[in-house]
């Protein structure tokens, strides 16, 4: 079985367009597994810096429900389910707090705070932002990227379940 | 003695904004020692990602006299120096060469290719062209970076050092 997608299901993973391109060009896969081991290929080896600002930008300010308009419908919808766990555990005066300290990092480093949020409470999440505010802004901007890395691989496999389910229920 | 310059010297030295403002804060410099210690530090440690990539927009590409327009004229005339040992050693198909290999690396990286090229000929800039034009997108960026350091302190260098006849033609 193959899995085809085209460049709109890519930049829903990962909002760089070269990226989205290369996946698109790869495509069809034969398992989700080869897809993350195109993907982190093209991440890491091809896509340039200019690339990783521009995927950053297509997240949301986390605490924050609202996508930036450049977000795909599908982008901004995962976004809300990656951060359904730091929502629930979230209290006003936390959010406050989050939202401070979002200011700050991307006042420091020019781009948005990015964390893979999925299962992390709120307090988890302040905490590793404060952790990684003292860093270089070179060495963060790689931070930042593995973390990219790791919600591009989460909506990648997304992506396949979602077409595996239509596959079988069209089998019945 | 001390020496003082303003945001428009320190632009010519290093075309990011953020670079700039914070030498200008902390102008005047007791020493070109001490400058070029502050400097290292608001350099790695302070200016983000996007003013490294500013900077480097602010040279031209390398084997090509002309400057780009965000270019101080002072960054012109000295970019035109630092390649004169290149220049001097320059055939048309060498230059015909690095011009190629110009466009192919800003073609994968989104940035000029950066060398402190003081003292280097064609064929040795070319080289490093090459050997570089492998590396990973981020490795690369880093690089850059600290080519960008060692232009630059060659350039306070020049700054402190007129300043230095400016001084002594006054004492006469």
């Amino acid at each position: 079985m193959e899995f085809s997608f085209d460049e709109k299901d890519f930049v829903s993973c990962c909002g760089s367009t070269k990226f989205a391109k290369e996946m698109a060009s790869a495509s069809p896969f034969g398992s989700l597994q080869d897809a993350v081991s195109v993907a982190r290929d093209v991440w890491f080896n091809s896509v340039d810096v200019n690339g990783w600002l521009q995927a950053f930008s297509a997240h949301p300010q986390i605490g924050q429900s609202h996508a930036p308009s450049v977000a795909s419908e599908a982008s901004a919808q995962w976004s809300k389910g990656e951060q359904s766990t730091a929502l629930a555990t979230a209290t006003g005066s936390s959010l406050q707090e989050l939202s401070e300290w979002n200011a700050r990092y991307r006042e420091k480093f020019g781009f948005v705070f990015l964390i893979c949020a999925a299962g992390r409470s709120t307090d988890e999440i302040l905490a590793e932002l404060k952790r990684r505010y003292t860093n270089r802004p070179i060495v963060e901007f790689e931070i930042a990227a593995r973390e990219q890395m790791k919600i591009t691989e989460l909506r990648l496999a997304k992506l396949f379940s979602s077409r595996e389910n239509i596959s079988s229920t069209a089998d019945k």
